[in-house]
């Protein structure tokens, strides 16, 4: 049985990694070599057991962290033991006590090994035999809200997490219990679990998805422990029959399986990874995701360092780091893109693992090292130590966020993430924009939406979840209905809605089939940084072109954005701009009409979560609208006609339980256009606080913005400053070429250009 | 005529201090030592600057400032004087330009003392030498809005601000200017600028009001660079004559003067700042009059030491400092009570040069070098001096902000304000109430109103005032409509309106007329503090007593508030109660009816301002509300009755141009009631961050609230916790006394006490 399993490892080796001669080699070779397996031997190994404790009080970072985990786990153990039997969503007690368990238990395993006090191993014995005790008496969970429910938990993915960490503490004691205990343990928890959250639930485990991942990983992590191969062949490739519904959808209208589709952990790492580390389902989840994929890649790594597990797919899961690291705003906070909740960041404690890990299996990058130091903790294990080392030697470099364009899909050609970034007055100017794929069951209906931020303050703000995680008032903590109704809707988001419907009509199926198309990004040049995108699925017969600049120019205080949407339809449509802007308004150009009664804006697509406050018009080439936030003024100036509605409204209508923030927008409206264009430019200037009451710089720089060309080859926008210098933004829509030749005449003058865009100031009388 | 200003002098500290032998004497034989005055001798002075140059270099705070202020006025010097034509409101260039002048004027003049560089002297010199040309060609500012306009700026205030600061810059270059040049300045600048402040506008000098006290100061310092012993006058005293209409307005509806006011700096001195220091307008104005007030005592206690300035109304302007700094909350800023614009703080450069004359002329007490640290500048004069010596010298010691009761009116007999504090779990438990006086013109309708924060963050918040100081886009910085129709209305502060009326009918000379009766204030007890006053005038016929408790409790995580009003009236009337409390809304206990549309509150009185979002009843004696901040939780439970409304209103009703912030209500609404309570509890309690996404401690500690007494005499209330505990508050209405004996009887129980209030536990089976 035991010479079985490891020839059968080898097997999915030489399938996995048929390409590469050397790791079929090694792993063949390590395959006769082990005999029985080492504990610890997942995160914490005897080798590394053996270093820290030789470092134990020369490592600041280490030590610090060790005497925090130390204080918590001592506190309760003090506290003692509960183990109650499950009831409650995310947010109630059972569900929080189970949670806490499983985190204190992975921490007392690790302070077992590393202070080498029984107390510890004795706290996870009889913590792990309450378990076993209460395990084998669970029905599935009361709570049925979920398309697959745990046992301890309402859902199988908090199951799952529960045994990713347990699975380490028992690593962690293994040698401590007694051959019966093992067995005990083994027979009546740690196999019914993982059989549990696989076998009996394929609809959860077999899928590509974030679930999926900690399911497999659970899984995977125990089979490690337990040295099952079998079990662990089911982690790494699935169940090998289901019998799912090719219709069947998750809670969140996600569907299950694609027909033909390979799942377990490889299946994950594979599918929702484009080849730069993008997730497909945004930051708050690959997140969310990291820890299962990092802690279980660790564990390989050192358990069957023949699979190679972190040069799989071209080396993506350290890339994803990076990725992930530089998917946040200036304060670390993570860019809420699809469904995340606003204010995670690179602090999280996913986050901590990752860079741990991506620094010691990743080649020591010592830019890792400066967030590591921001963190103020590391995990407790060699990759932990290695990196409080650096830390203590002053090893690390700063780690600087560059512009960088991340595709999207498992080959990196479902459209992508464009991050632009540009240093400010007061902070980086960062532009998100999203021309990406669905993103599963978490996407939202966005295709070129965009945020913007200045330092780590929003302007233009992406709306991310409808939920408070885990706050049990709010709908168990779970997703809330307006997670549906309003947040995944189009006009939640900063992007074109045609006839008031969201992209794809708000179909899933629809959506998932479709991603928008990258036309050009250019972040070469030091005073102008492209991202331009075309999407022509989200209303069939529209083809929407959006192009967005930073661009550094001396007549303005600070990098301004211009933002390009050209619409070419077949057909007449009502097309709506929105900006979430975020702050107090504080002037307009034109004048509106404030309503003496609020109404919603619509009655569907997310118009009925939306007051209308205020409705205008203009008779001028441009409307300008200005607001206040954070000590600065923010100013957004966009060309109209005299048939646009400039409409401010309000979030919050039809929010029966307060669930939505009651935040600003303005909306540009167009009516009965077939094609048209929104070209609009956002300045960010001055200062103003309370305490010296002097405001600076509290007016737009900007004189008059204009259309100068457009057909549809070419569109050339003029912009003329109060300091009176004209510039002219020179465009072609339709030739990618860096080195084609362009030549447009406006009134009589002849422009030319070579590659896709121009901007050049223009002399005027 | 030297001699005699002399005698005239000596003659005024006669009178002003005829009970004081001392200063007689030595102001007396002051005036007979003085022959020439010295120069600089109002802020600097020549003993000063010689101790200043003699520590530059060793004392890093005031090293630091001056290098600040070099680098800065450096920079305008290069940029070169500009003197334009006035033009502006403030926030405008010509206002704007006027203002840094003068800033830039101070400053400059005082670097050619410590620096010893004819540059700066000599900018000085061109500079006013440009004001010298222009002001003689001034007409009245173009802009008419003020009711007392001034010439260089759009009324006299801000030309009275000019010349406190351009008084110093010439003292500080008297010597440096020909005997020539210094009367070109006096004949074409300084006297016709001091004449028309005061001679031509006596509605602006001649009243009690911050406004007279710059005027008056402004005069007052340029008398004494002049040595002008008349104009001197005419600053401490007043123009002896000046027809002022008993009718007569300011812009902010305020008299201008009562019928025989005493006038001049020091009525102004006498009757807004009560024996306390409290300054009737509230610490808002409080603030920008204290830098005229100190300045002016700084320079007196210089030049006429005699006068004992700061010895007067018992040292009141010493008492001042200390009251001001306790009137903020635990980041510094002000309680924005009447007109106040939040953020203010005690970094503001009026509190700089506070702390500094605070602790040189009023006995060093280094818990002002603590707060001196945090301001991190100082005063480029001997005070300041002082305080970067006491920084250096590591003398600070913590201030240390206690609940205080704070008397206003000139002889602290009108109401006051109380400030009630305890350590928190997340930072000090703050609770303001004011029961004071009108306040002037800048004073709310807002009798027996509270705000209450934790650590520096608002749990129920003041909205302060309707205005955006200096902000142009905002009715050129202002005051806004909106601060008459919403910030100063009732129903905008968390008080009683009775009616939808705001009290005394928003009449301000009613108001002006009446102020609260305090009933206790008692922070001795180290588990219960309160504050209790009593209103009777807000609406003729009606009573309201309202008591606050700030309560520490171990069956509650953190201290809470215990809000008691109990309304007595000779009729029926309807009561509202709002809590503008800061926060999204998590849950209530009760069923509540959210708006398809939403309409306003009402139409009047600040209502108007309210679209009434939802509304409610409760068939349970509580109605409770949580919301969440800052990564806390808050709930409010109050005992109702069933036909109670429950209403949720948000304000931004009626605001054509979005001058007002969109921020929630909570109104608590009684129909037809005669005598009638609110009581509530507010608790402050648990933790949620979106890094960890762990809610802890998120519910309510309050199983019942209950008034289980009540009569014209007592009232009872019973707090029952849902850790099964039960506490009686008894409370005597109408006994002050700490040694009277009460006796009740509830559920034929028999309860004694002896004072207003006691609390304790019951036992119940």
């Amino acid at each position: 049985m035991f010479l079985k399993n490891k020839v059968q490892i080898a097997f999915i080796v030489l399938v996995i990694f048929s390409a590469s001669c050397k790791a079929q080699t090694k792993g063949d070779t390590n395959a006769k070599k082990i005999k029985k397996q080492e504990h610890p031997s997942l995160i914490l190994t005897k080798s590394g057991v053996e270093s820290i404790k030789a470092q134990l009080g020369n490592v600041p970072l280490f030590d610090e962290t060790l005497a925090k985990v130390k204080a918590e786990v001592d506190a309760e153990i003090l506290a003692g033991i509960e183990v109650p039997i499950p009831k409650d969503f995310s947010g109630g007690y059972t569900h929080e006590r189970h949670k806490k368990n499983f985190l204190i238990l992975q921490k007392a395993g690790v302070l077992y090994q590393i202070l080498d006090d029984e107390l510890y191993a004795n706290y996870v014995k009889d913590m792990l035999m309450a378990y076993a005790k209460l395990y084998p008496t669970l029905p599935v969970h009361p709570q049925t809200r979920s398309y697959a429910r745990g046992k301890l938990f309402w859902q199988c993915l908090n199951d799952s997490n529960w045994l990713v960490y347990v699975a380490q503490a028992y690593d962690c004691v293994y040698n401590y219990l007694t051959e019966k205990e093992r067995n005990h343990l083994e027979k009546n928890l740690f196999k019914p679990f993982a059989d549990f959250i696989s076998i009996n639930n394929p609809q959860f485990f077999n899928r590509v998805h974030n679930h999926s991942t900690w399911g497999n990983v659970a899984v995977g992590m125990i089979a490690l422990v337990m040295d099952d191969a079998k079990l662990l062949d089911r982690a790494l490739h699935g169940l090998k029959t289901d019998n799912i519904d090719p219709d069947a959808k998750d809670n969140d209208g996600g569907f299950i399986k694609k027909p033909g589709q390979k799942v377990g952990f490889l299946a994950n790492l594979e599918e929702p990874f484009s080849p730069d580390g993008y997730y497909t389902e945004g930051p708050y989840y690959q997140r969310y995701a990291m820890y299962p994929f990092l802690v279980f890649a660790e564990a390989l790594q050192n358990v069957k360092p023949e699979l190679k597990i972190f040069e799989y797919k071209d080396g993506v899961l350290l890339k994803s780091i990076n990725t992930l690291l530089n998917l946040t705003d200036a304060d670390g906070n993570f860019f809420p893109l699809n469904d995340g909740q606003k204010g995670m960041s690179y602090y999280s404690r996913e986050l901590v693992s990752a860079v741990n890990i991506g620094y010691f299996f990743g080649g020591n990058n010592t830019n890792l090292l400066s967030i590591a130091k921001q963190q103020g903790e590391v995990q407790l294990d060699d990759s932990g130590l290695a990196v409080a080392i650096g830390v203590r030697n002053g090893l690390e470099t700063p780690f600087v966020k560059k512009s960088i364009n991340l595709s999207d899909g498992k080959n990196g050609d479902e459209g992508g993430v464009a991050i632009l970034r540009f240093p400010g007055s007061k902070g980086e100017l960062s532009l998100v924009m999203k021309y990406s794929a669905q993103g599963l069951s978490h996407g939202h209906y966005d295709k070129l939406s965009f945020s913007y931020y200045e330092g780590g303050c929003e302007v233009i703000q992406d709306y991310g979840m409808a939920r408070f995680v885990n706050i049990q008032q709010k709908g168990g903590g779970n997703y809330l209905k307006e997670n549906t109704t309003w947040a995944k809707q189009t006009i939640t988001h900063n992007t074109i809605v045609q006839n008031e419907t969201s992209h794809f009509n708000g179909d899933f199926e629809t959506g998932s089939l479709h991603h928008s198309e990258i036309y050009l990004f250019d972040a070469s040049n030091p005073k102008v940084q492209l991202i331009s995108a075309k999407e022509t699925n989200a209303y069939p017969g529209t083809e929407i072109h959006r192009t967005m600049a930073l661009i550094k120019n001396d007549n303005f205080e600070n990098s301004f954005l211009l933002d390009i949407v050209k619409v070419t339809s077949e057909n007449e449509n009502q097309y709506d701009l929105p900006y979430y802007y975020m702050g107090q308004l504080m002037s307009t150009n034109f004048d509106y009409e404030t309503a003496e009664s609020l109404k919603p804006l619509g009655n569907k697509n997310g118009y009925q979560h939306l007051w209308k406050e205020a409705s205008g018009k203009t008779l001028t080439e441009n409307a300008q609208v200005s607001w206040f936030n954070a000590q600065r003024f923010y100013t957004l100036t966009t060309i109209t006609s005299k048939t646009d509605e400039l409409i401010f409204a309000r979030i919050g209508a039809n929010d029966p339980n307060f669930n939505l923030r009651k935040e600003p927008s303005f909306i540009i409206r167009k009516p009965n256009s077939k094609d048209t264009y929104f070209v609009s430019l956002l300045e960010s200037h001055g200062h103003y606080n309370p305490v010296d009451e002097i405001a600076t710089n509290a007016f737009s720089s900007v004189k008059n913005l204009k259309v100068v060309y457009s057909d549809h080859l070419y569109m050339a926008i003029e912009i003329e400053t109060k300091s009176n210098k004209n510039y002219l933004f020179l465009f072609s829509l339709n030739d990618q070429s860096k080195t084609s030749n362009h030549q447009i005449k406006i009134d009589d003058i002849t422009y030319e250009w070579i590659g896709v865009y121009k901007l050049t100031e223009i002399l005027k009388n």
